[in-house]
């Protein structure tokens, strides 16, 4: 099969794809069904069926070979980089101009649904087959890929793949790296067979773009079929562990209390009041992880730990909230003398605005293709936020069901929504491989 | 030996005990180290070791097994009932009459010291082995017990095995609560070995006194060696459970969220607000578990959940904290339209005031000790409390130290408060087992 396609392009390669390239949308969603199938679980609160595939685990392993066997298939050659980041590449008519690239991500969080990510790697597959189907060729070649660890629930960094591809994390870095029970990234990624010997830093392409479902409610509140994107909001993660002192509930008057919880909890409904305040634009702030130790109905916690995450579209906005949140631990401490606070840094991204001119061939994109658009900022960090550092990039989102819910089993896009995106991506794609 | 000690009982059958009895410091102290050695386990964030023997475990059996060798080392008469409680019987004078009884609990919670509990068991045993080495008899029989289930952190309802024989709950419901993995309480209890035939319920005896770490501050902080305990503040424990939807950290507008997470810590803080108000008295309030789900940083919380521990020796103010509580959850409701709140009662016991007959004779014994003392109610729940139920009961406190610590490694009191609160519970035992 592998064969046959490369003789179908080899005999096609003189004439040039248009903008009536179109997918084929059943193939594409059996295929993100069929990705999806490799690492499900059921969920018993849900009643669903959801997706558990984290990074370098054995089940994104063989979603890694179902991937690299698709690539195989649709006649690409196909380039195992030293972060695992696997790369499809389908010739142009110059060999020599820089390609145009298209990527995502295909590892999951622990309850995931089939869509975040996989729909931009099956789709830019997809892309491929359709212009095989067509037998036409590209002025440009068109590389594309799926980036490692983009969740970063594992290893603890997100968008990791492409972090060290674009250059802004070291190899040696990200190898070092370990999860809960302690396994290093490199040792991790050897064992499950993905640390290729292709040089990771990515010469810049002549273009980069990502189709990824919105992961909120806007477009379909809107009821608008694609977001053109314009950039990533800041980001900021932090850690804040709280070390009080346990004491029984009952026997412990109150004043000679150092309640770990309690500085958590306050801590918490003030990330609402500064956002409620409007002091800080359009600051989104979300605490999603509170655990106390040592949990017991009747043990004031001694030790609380809570992650603070962060989003805005303006640096200045993030740096003011970053310094009152510093200068609000002061007051909780002084609120319980005693009372330890460690403020841990997990992650921190500045904003990234995208090009105007990818911009511009994704509307025109839709445009043509009848589908009504809006700009839209992400609000989730993607690799395409990385290799904007090195090339024009842009992003395509696409509506989600239920209020865009993911990193949830009930993540679901329709069949019609997913077709939208990757006929979007494919003539945004043409476009951009055709430019001089 | 066992023979021997009766030998020696039935040789002074005669001759009655009086306040001068004394018991062996340091022989109590080394049952205490020696029964702590039983589920010992090592706490690397402490660096300490401490115990980890919840009821009916396979530890528990050792802890219970080691308990009855020593009842029947010192003479006693040892009989299980269909509870599992212990009960040791030293025959009086009057062996017709009711006996006075001397109790506590041998299990502990999962992060435990070697004190909780174990002092009024073990220094019971040693009242009996102080009154065997001077040869001396009681008018009254006594009767020394260990009863099963007092934490409650196994199977859900503490003050278990004394809550059963004195009539509170029934044998049939013991038997039938499940711990975490499923385990019924009466197939367990068979399992060990402990499911005594003896009927459970409890003839009154004549006066009931247990000794017991105070577990908290304020002996240790008033410079006091004892504590007359006066009664038992009511508790109440609650588990909230909101449900709110996940949804994406960076993707979500604030206005579309229901973050069950936030509504967990508003009730936090406002339980506090509530405390420090001073309209509920000596209200005492803790959270002492918050967990959110999915507990990922990037992900608003759809699920959190939190206990609620309430003390306060007023019933008026407990039931007017709450009602203010369940008002609250209404107007969380209210600020999160779609947020899902359920509060389901996990305990709740009023206040008990103890016996002033039997506080008069702790507080007339701790006085020819030479101990200084102070009334003092118990914020923590006790066997005492449920006994409090069918006989004149009162109980003694002695400090411990790092701020009176306990449901802890850090779990201390030293040898010398040790020594003083069982020559008091001696004392006290003796003193009323003369009473006519």
């Amino acid at each position: 099969m592998i064969q046959e396609t490369s003789q179908v392009m080899a005999e096609n390669i003189q004439q040039l794809a248009d903008s009536s390239v179109r997918i084929d949308g059943d193939r594409l969603w059996d295929s993100i069904l069929e990705l999806g199938r490799i690492g499900a679980y059921y969920d018993d609160h849900l009643k669903l069926e959801g997706v558990n595939r984290k990074s370098l685990t054995d089940d994104d392993k063989l979603g890694r070979d179902l991937v690299v066997s698709w690539m195989k298939a649709a006649g690409l050659d196909v380039q195992i980089d030293q972060m695992g980041n696997i790369l499809g590449r389908r010739e142009g008519l110059d060999a020599e101009a820089a390609p145009v690239m298209a990527a995502s991500h295909i590892d999951t969080v622990a309850t995931a649904g089939a869509f975040d990510g996989c729909l931009g790697v099956l789709g830019a597959i997809e892309v491929i087959r359709a212009l095989n189907d067509t037998k036409l060729a590209t002025r440009r070649p068109i590389v594309i890929a799926a980036f490692t660890e983009e969740e970063g629930v594992r290893f603890g960094t997100d968008m990791l793949g492409s972090a060290v591809a674009a250059g802004r994390v070291s190899l040696e870095h990200a190898y070092a790296l370990t999860d809960d029970a302690g396994l290093r990234f490199g040792d991790e990624l050897e064992r499950i067979g993905y640390k290729g010997t292709k040089d990771v830093r990515l010469d810049p392409p002549h273009a980069y773009v990502e189709c990824h479902i919105e992961q909120g409610p806007i477009l379909a509140k809107a009821g608008l079929k694609l977001g053109v994107v314009t950039g990533v909001q800041g980001i900021s993660w932090q850690k804040i562990t709280f070390r009080g002192r346990a004491a029984h509930a009952g026997a412990t008057p109150t004043e000679l209390r150092i309640d770990a919880g309690l500085a958590a909890a306050r801590l918490t409904c003030r990330l609402r009041e500064m956002v409620d305040s409007g002091r800080y634009g359009q600051l989104r702030a979300t605490v999603g992880h509170i655990a106390t130790s040592p949990g017991l109905p009747s043990v004031v916690p001694d030790l609380t730990e809570m992650t603070i995450d962060m989003r805005t579209p303006d640096d200045n906005h993030m740096a003011q909230a970053e310094k009152d949140i510093q200068d609000f631990l002061e007051e909780l401490k002084l609120q319980q003398p005693g009372l330890g606070v460690e403020a841990l840094r997990m992650a921190k991204t500045n904003q990234v605005p995208f090009d105007e001119s990818v911009q511009k061939a994704i509307a025109e994109s839709a445009e043509e293709l009848g589908l009504d658009y809006m700009y839209i900022r992400s609000g989730a960090g993607h690799d395409a936020q990385e290799i904007a550092a090195i090339t024009p990039t842009a992003m395509i989102f696409i509506p989600g069901e239920y209020d865009g819910i993911s990193h949830n089993p009930r993540e679901y896009s329709t069949p019609e929504a997913c077709t939208n995106g990757i006929n979007a991506l494919a003539v945004t794609m043409v476009k951009l491989a055709n430019e001089e």
